[in-house]
């Protein structure tokens, strides 16, 4: 592996993944990972941008930022690239009105959205949200349109919690794919679009990043430390 | 396409479909197909060997017996092949206990199967019981095993009530498939298996078997008279 100064050569933008990377979530608000704090802190006073990528879908930017605060991160809303944010952008390019199957927390996000008379179904990481009403009401709506529209928060299988693995949206979203033979949009990491909006909010290229996230984990083998 | 006489000779035995070739399920127990109790009738009183071969899961073979002789049917238990029955076969023999996690009405037909411990998972047409809590829990139960079992019966992506469409147990199914990265073992229409299990019960070979199933319309686009 080259070395980091190597590595490091032509880079100006960070970009971090959030949990897991920065904090680990969980009951009170979740825990910091050691040295996480410093290493933001250090990074802002540094030449290099920063920007916060993240699939958290279960809460508004808003209230992931007061919580990281809370921890000691300096950090701001206009710093994060979040999934919800996104999908808000891309309802309003196509005319989309959703129906949402969405975690009550996020909510919020699409508030000056147009969700009569639905002509897509948004789904998330909706937790007890899933329930069969809601999602045969996902389906049905489905079902009914022409052209069916299914965008997916992220696709993840499953996420840690204090209490054991949850069911994450992937799932659901592969069960909507299944009963509709649909295909969904899927807005979140792993999609370069999400990676590419992140970059376009921090003014550079992709080739100028350095990305520390756990999807890239395997590129990324060795600990940053700044 | 062949003539009937021609089609039906060298046949010993008839499969027949319950769901949409019977009756059509529904408020108040259903509605009789027309012409479909008579020609059941005269099945039973002709040479041919009959037999019932279903992917119902709501119910058990002893209610959809009521259900179908209220509704005029010669029909008895030991005449219908169900993924339920099937299902308890297989678990015995391969020394399987599992997580129903299953509709209530079928329930009673796996009072004498052992579910301590379960090592395993078999998922039917749950309904409303698919809700967050026990999709997580049969979740995780199949990420616990070192040797993940998950049975389905049937894998259908959705049927019609007199309410609209609903989801089956496929989407389901694919939903726990793609959260653990396994495969689930289908116990019902359209696995060969299954149909085998039905010609056991008749005693007949597949080349002697009529077979009357949504499964296979194209098959068959004629109507059958007797």
């Amino acid at each position: 592996m080259a070395a980091w100064s190597e590595r490091l050569a032509g880079v100006r933008g960070v970009l971090l993944d959030i949990s897991g990377v920065l904090y680990d979530s969980g009951a009170g608000g979740g825990t910091p990972i050691a040295g996480s704090v410093e290493a933001v802190a250090r990074l802002k006073r540094s030449q290099l941008k920063v920007q916060f990528c993240t699939n958290e879908s279960q809460k508004s930017r808003g209230e992931l930022v007061a919580v990281l605060r809370r921890l000691g991160f300096d950090i701001s809303e206009g710093e994060v690239t979040a999934p919800a944010p996104a999908t808000c952008q891309i309802l309003k390019e196509r005319g989309l009105r959703p129906y949402l199957l969405i975690h009550d927390g996020v909510r919020s996000e699409f508030d000056h959205v147009d969700m009569s008379n639905p002509n897509c179904v948004v789904i998330a990481d909706a937790g007890e949200g899933f329930s069969y009403q809601n999602m045969n009401k996902a389906f049905q709506l489905l079902m009914d349109l022409e052209n069916p529209v299914l965008i997916s928060l992220g696709k993840g299988r499953y996420y840690k919690e204090t209490s054991g693995l949850m069911l994450d949206v992937g799932p659901y979203m592969k069960a909507l794919e299944y009963a509709c033979g649909v295909e969904a949009e899927v807005v979140g990491k792993p999609s370069p679009e999400f990676f590419n909006s992140a970059l376009q909010a921090m003014g550079v290229e992709a080739h100028q990043v350095f990305l520390r996230s756990r999807f890239c984990m395997r590129e990324n083998r060795g600990h940053l430390s700044f």
